[in-house]
């Protein structure tokens, strides 16, 4: 469906029912799902969705992942109050990942830091280059 | 290492080799890469790189990913003259997700839009709100 339709214009609609029954999840039924602040552009982090998740997320505004380490959907900021309220959710063209635009309360990242990507490399090095904006002791308390 | 080291403050470094030894690699020897253009914040596209990807990208500066469906290594615009050189690599908390700042000539999608980002969705539809920015004719000719 994505494929076939990728020239379309602007405007061109398809039902969010005959998306995801066409999105390509992985084997085990998930799709990367990339979290953007909405208005600075920050990249915040990367997760991952099902197609539950995906539809709640679209319900609720509120952003919901599926947690693989714990094998269910995880409503960002369940546990630590940090949430991510839904701008926008968009799939690419090759109809495997998912971009959400947010606003993020806070620390995006479990370590207190404002995103996840705080390890930046060069041809030698890797080096941490980001400081938390909360103490983790706060955020899990 | 990643875990172990995520409380380190600011300068904390490891060598590029012991990170890429402790990358979280999928079954296929992969992890996504997510390139955002450095200077507006445009999210480009998802794609994926294996452990070569990396280190040659790092070593010449121009984004190489590792296409799924070729099965090798793929220079971002080698067909298409649409090349991604590269501003910033960096690697998330989990050691699992890749986000590459770049500046993007032209489109980074295949179609001729700017990003491949271009399906948004709703609780009830989804819909192109991006038009090409070349005619994809032109990009593959």
């Amino acid at each position: 469906m994505f494929k076939d339709n990728e020239h379309q214009p602007e405007g061109f609609q398809v039902s969010l029912k005959e998306a995801l029954d066409n999105l390509k999840y992985n084997s085990e039924g998930l799709v990367p799902a990339i979290a953007q602040q909405h208005d600075t552009g920050e990249v915040l982090m990367m997760a991952w969705m099902n197609r539950e998740a995906i539809e709640e997320t679209l319900q609720t505004g509120r952003v919901c992942y599926f947690s693989r380490s714990r094998g269910k959907l995880w409503r960002k900021g369940e546990s630590s109050g940090q949430v991510q309220l839904l701008k926008e959710l968009r799939f690419d063209c090759d109809a495997d990942t998912v971009l959400v635009l947010v606003d993020q309360t806070g620390p995006a990242c479990h370590t207190g830091r404002r995103d996840c990507f705080y390890w930046k490399a060069d041809a030698d090095n890797v080096t941490i280059d980001k400081t938390p904006i909360i103490d983790p002791k706060e955020l899990y308390k």
